[in-house]
């Protein structure tokens, strides 16, 4: 019997790490396997492309878990610099494109993996792409902007965007050594979190000397005579700038599966089943930042385009189609992230996405410190709890701090996963010690506070 | 009608949680509240004496979380150097020694709280009371070793003892410039982990110029002329001694309780329901470190001489005594330390305790890092896994390392609250950024690891 093919599209983290694990349960006389990769890069973190700008990380190379060549040592025919230009489902076939020499040719598959990824949102605007301006989404866009800060003429840095890539590329900005200035639409930075929460996010990255612009809309990106940026313009103001870094967001990469037929989700992104196999179709498996995953809180999918998310999907899609067994329940939401010092995190529903799903809740905010109050270097961090009404149960976290706050999220990760309440969580057994907590942990301090705001909203 | 009278025997954390938690449920025309406590203190942090001692933190008033003055200002009527000598509980009454006059008196009660902590465990050896060899259980304590390490003739301190306060003190000693040696009953540092892990910090310890002796049993304590200790001598050696503390352990502060005959556990500790009343007694609570608590795990009690539990149980018989509801259902047995840099954490079973109970386990172990493997800081940490056989339920955790490894257990202190397996963990959301964690968290690498293990031992 021949071996079985299996196709996979994109060679990042979840292609490359489907292909890796199916390639670990099935030899090559079993399962031959053949991904295609449009770039010059396989399986790297672009995650980590604001540490490399700021300087902290040498890259690019730093940032690749695995090269083209260690993945074709394993038995996997890597082509890059190919990119897959049509899904023929009914014919079991993809056509991929070289881009060096143009040709174009037909693989057929028995098995297909779509690891698309995400693109960049890059809005319509006049002067978008005007040299100066960049995305920051994969390696050859970070060298690209490494390139332009060596001829930026002058060190005013203007950042579009105040999510997670614009709140860490505003502080590699600025680490480079650039006045910084971010401009984002929304009321305060960091729209992952509450307002309220976003708030403190603005303060201290004011602190830091980045200033914010809240509420602005960019209308166009100016140019100068030799076509390189000058300014990017808002409905409120225009702001200088020698070079412009674009972190408004990404949306999954879904242009050959749209076309190909297969199912999309609210947020443009595949569907798939617990076993990450693209919904209705037997041999399509679907993972990583191209997806959309069941929110297991709000009861409904998401698009949350995250490493730590694609690494678990090509886990899964490879023990399926090596013929283990492996399923991906879906996510809580859970992200870290930090500007200098200043950390932040979230896991669960902030208000508005437990209103926009029907949940009534109540809220408690505490401040605390990640040390016991006399250790030295013990700094304050504010937690906030959401709670369901009537039953206590966890809704959703958000920290925002210095010295640990981040990673504390993560007890509140776990027990959304459990279904826990926050009387239960009053409970929990977490290690204390002066250098590492308070005697009550600020996780506990919220759930406490929030135990009595269920109770204070009664039960009618 | 009179107010009734809530008595409390002990002013560290229970008690005075307790009492606090009380009073804020009902006032003094309700509830009139009296609290004996032996010492001159009242709700300090013991966990903090490594840390005045090494210098870190200015005390001993730096680790009162709350004066006696402040409790009194909160109308409870506290008194301080006052022991109480023994409980009538047919008579509803405890008979309390004034330190200072001397003189003795009976106190009726309504309600009791017993929070009468634990004593280090001091062995009957020959000096053991010698000027220079000091507990540290109390602040008292914790000033008379600094006095002492004052007046010490030389710079060699002995730590008899490598559980979490025999390493704390190790690291305290060396910060103050004494050359150390610690002196060991077991195979390794640290029995609260397994000897494979402990065995880890032995190597750290050593890195930072600890010297351990392991498998040493204390038999003499030796003395100059002045009295003052000169050497410990052991069965295989004697070491010489300018100081020694003896961070041996502690048991249940129960002798009041045994002669009151209130029902004692296997450990010595008292036994409560799950309000926190001890069994048996309808008018009578008792917390913090003299008592016994459930272990989730094992099913059984265990005693855990620790703040953070002393607080929540206080919290708890607050409530209860004040009219309010609440429990403490158990613990999962999570501690966390650190020698210098070297974090150190457990939760849950290690080996021999599940063997103890008759679990039948896999372990895994894995190394991985704290941040992204490319991010600046990223420092190596070991995890330890055990996984049941067959259900592959997570049973326990260790985790020994460098850069946030210590409050990774609370991850898995909650999954064991929760009951997960090893498989479901390997799906937790946790936060992913490089600054923070790699892209599979240290803990969920050692549960992948522990699936495999959980699968490779078969079902039968």
């Amino acid at each position: 019997m021949a071996a079985e093919r299996l196709v996979v599209v994109g060679g990042d983290a979840a292609g490359m790490s489907a292909a890796s694990q199916a390639r670990r349960l099935k030899g090559p006389e079993e399962l031959s396997i053949v991904a295609f990769e449009r770039g010059d890069f396989t399986s790297y973190s672009a995650c980590g492309i604001p540490y490399w700008v700021s300087g902290d990380v040498e890259g690019p190379d730093a940032l690749v878990a695995r090269t083209p060549e260690e993945h074709r040592s394993r038995s996997i025919e890597l082509h890059t610099r190919t990119e897959v230009t049509e899904i023929d489902v009914a014919g079991h076939r993809v056509r991929a494109l070289d881009r060096d020499s143009g040709e174009s040719r037909w693989t057929g598959y028995d098995k297909l993996v779509i690891a698309t990824g995400a693109r960049p949102v890059r809005p319509d605007l006049p002067g978008i792409d005007a040299p100066g301006v960049h995305g920051v989404q994969t390696l050859d866009d970070g060298r690209a902007l490494l390139d332009s800060l060596d001829r930026a003429p002058g060190r005013r840095a203007v950042v579009v965007g105040a999510g997670y890539i614009g709140v860490e590329m505003a502080e590699a900005m600025l680490r480079r050594g650039f006045e910084v200035t971010v401009l984002n639409r929304g009321a305060q930075p960091m729209a992952t979190l509450d307002p309220d929460m976003g708030r403190l996010v603005h303060e201290a990255m004011d602190g830091l000397g980045i200033t914010t612009v809240n509420g602005a809309a960019v209308t166009r990106i100016d140019t100068g005579q030799d076509g390189r940026v000058t300014a990017v313009a808002t409905d409120g103001g225009t702001y200088p700038a020698d070079v412009v870094v674009l972190g408004i967001g990404v949306e999954p990469e879904t242009a050959l599966a749209r076309e190909a037929g297969l199912p999309l989700g609210p947020h443009g992104g595949l569907l798939t089943d617990l076993s990450m196999r693209v919904t209705g179709h037997d041999d399509i498996w679907a993972g990583g930042d191209c997806v959309e995953v069941l929110d297991l809180v709000a009861g409904r999918t998401r698009h949350i385009a995250l490493g730590t998310h694609a690494n678990k999907h090509g886990q899964v899609i490879g023990a399926n189609v090596g013929g283990g067994y492996g399923t991906f329940p879906g996510v809580v939401g859970t992200a870290v992230s930090k500007v200098c010092d200043l950390e932040i995190a979230r896991t669960g529903l902030r208000e508005k996405d437990a209103k926009a799903v029907g949940l009534r809740y109540v809220t408690a905010t505490i401040e605390s410190t990640g040390r016991a109050g006399y250790y030295p270097g013990a700094k304050p961090m504010t937690v906030k709890m959401l709670a369901e009404y009537r039953t206590g149960r966890l809704l959703g976290v958000q920290i925002v701090g210095r010295d640990g706050a981040a990673k504390r999220v993560d007890v509140a990760a776990v027990a959304l996963t459990a279904g826990m309440t926050v009387e239960a969580m009053t409970a929990l057994d977490l290690g204390y010690a002066p250098p590492f907590s308070p005697v009550w942990d600020p996780v506990l301090v919220a759930a406490r506070k929030a135990v009595s705001a269920v109770r204070a909203a009664g039960t009618d």
